[in-house]
């Protein structure tokens, strides 16, 4: 029997982002996989298996995902990158295994459209988390970032075992010239917990952040209009 | 009479992609403006009003479409970016009506999820049109774009107008050591003409690429396995 795994992205947070493809797919999946938040989100139905996993455990969740589908299930991961990434990356040990891939509207889109439209113009996306990547790997991308006055979305900017890093960015950020940059702050987007905070970069403080939070920093262009931020269409 | 104005992303082509908060907004519209390739995919019923506009009238559709809302009409205005700025831009003379922007899926992450996961971490999205913006501005983000290494999604890669653009972005990133790196053109994603082709940078000629082709360019870390493109977990 020939399985199928679905890799999808299940959006923000409100279930009228998620896309009709990714519904059908849960609609017939027999078994969901990942991260224990997400899964309480996916509809519940008589015989459909969830397996939920920590969020360190996104190999083991692709893992997971791959056995299932071999077995001839038919398995969703959801994801909001890393577990599809691995669930590539093992892919080839299992050669019988249907594969794709569905988007879904992201935490940065979301959070750029209820601001107005910071992101309508060239931009850059930076995972702050340094847990795969050395710190100065990020120090070097903000910098070239603010060189290049991309508008950025900062994604992962505080945790508790990295309470520093953020702080450390928006530092980098003053350095370069930013401090006038408007800098936005969406907590838990699209969820009832949202919040929404626009301000300086200059005025920013690090607890402004947390990692329900994605930052956006307009470029050198960016305006604020009543309770919009948008980069104008002229932008430099 | 307080109207509505609501800037929805249609997504990339396929209804499948359109979420269901910004179906709801069409159900409900008494309006609908837009560029005309996207008004034909809105589902038509009685009473509904479609206004088309040519690609290069965005400031007049911009400007319609918050005159009808201003009349008190329901009206969305259907958007990939551009004519929901301008509106934003136009916002603070309409101080009465009630503007909301809804995410939707971009080309971009469509593209992306096609391929695999290529901006699975950080990238940045580069628009090659120079109608806006002076082409050097273009190309010293390429270059800094290569020197993070980051992933780098090109928008608008060329045009009958803007011939050239192209090839030169691509010698720009040879000449940035690029040459060894992925590129994925996705052409007209999500709808029946897609076309995916996978090269390195090196094979990669200008004419594989038009207005509907969306380019992603793999980071240095970037691998190909079978038919899937993925930045892997530790990626540089």
């Amino acid at each position: 029997m020939t399985g199928m795994l679905t890799i999808a992205g299940l959006g923000p947070g409100d279930a009228a982002l998620i896309t009709p493809e990714v519904s059908a797919a849960l609609t017939e999946a027999t078994d969901v996989v990942g991260y224990a938040p997400y899964l309480v989100r996916v509809p519940s139905r008589e015989g459909l298996r969830l397996h939920a996993s920590d969020n360190r455990m996104e190999l083991a969740r692709a893992g997971e995902a791959l056995k299932l589908a071999a077995e001839g299930r038919r398995v969703v991961l959801v994801s909001s990158g890393d577990p599809g990434v691995l669930a590539l990356e093992a892919a080839p040990e299992w050669q019988d295994i249907s594969i794709r891939v569905l988007p879904g509207v992201t935490a940065m889109l979301a959070a750029a459209a209820r601001a107005g439209a910071p992101l309508g113009h060239d931009f850059c996306a930076i995972n702050l988390s340094d847990n795969l990547k050395p710190w100065a790997v990020i120090e070097k991308r903000l910098r070239l970032a603010a060189e290049a006055d991309f508008a950025i979305a900062i994604y992962n900017p505080r945790s508790k075992s990295r309470p520093d890093g953020f702080a450390r960015a928006l530092d980098i950020l003053k350095d370069a010239g930013c401090g006038e940059r408007t800098v936005i702050f969406a907590h838990a987007v699209t969820t009832p917990k949202e919040r929404i905070e626009t301000v300086s970069l200059r005025q920013a403080r690090p607890d402004m952040a947390d990692m329900a939070t994605l930052v956006i920093i307009g470029n050198s262009a960016t305006r604020r209009v009543g309770r919009w931020v948008y980069a104008p269409r002229r932008a430099s």
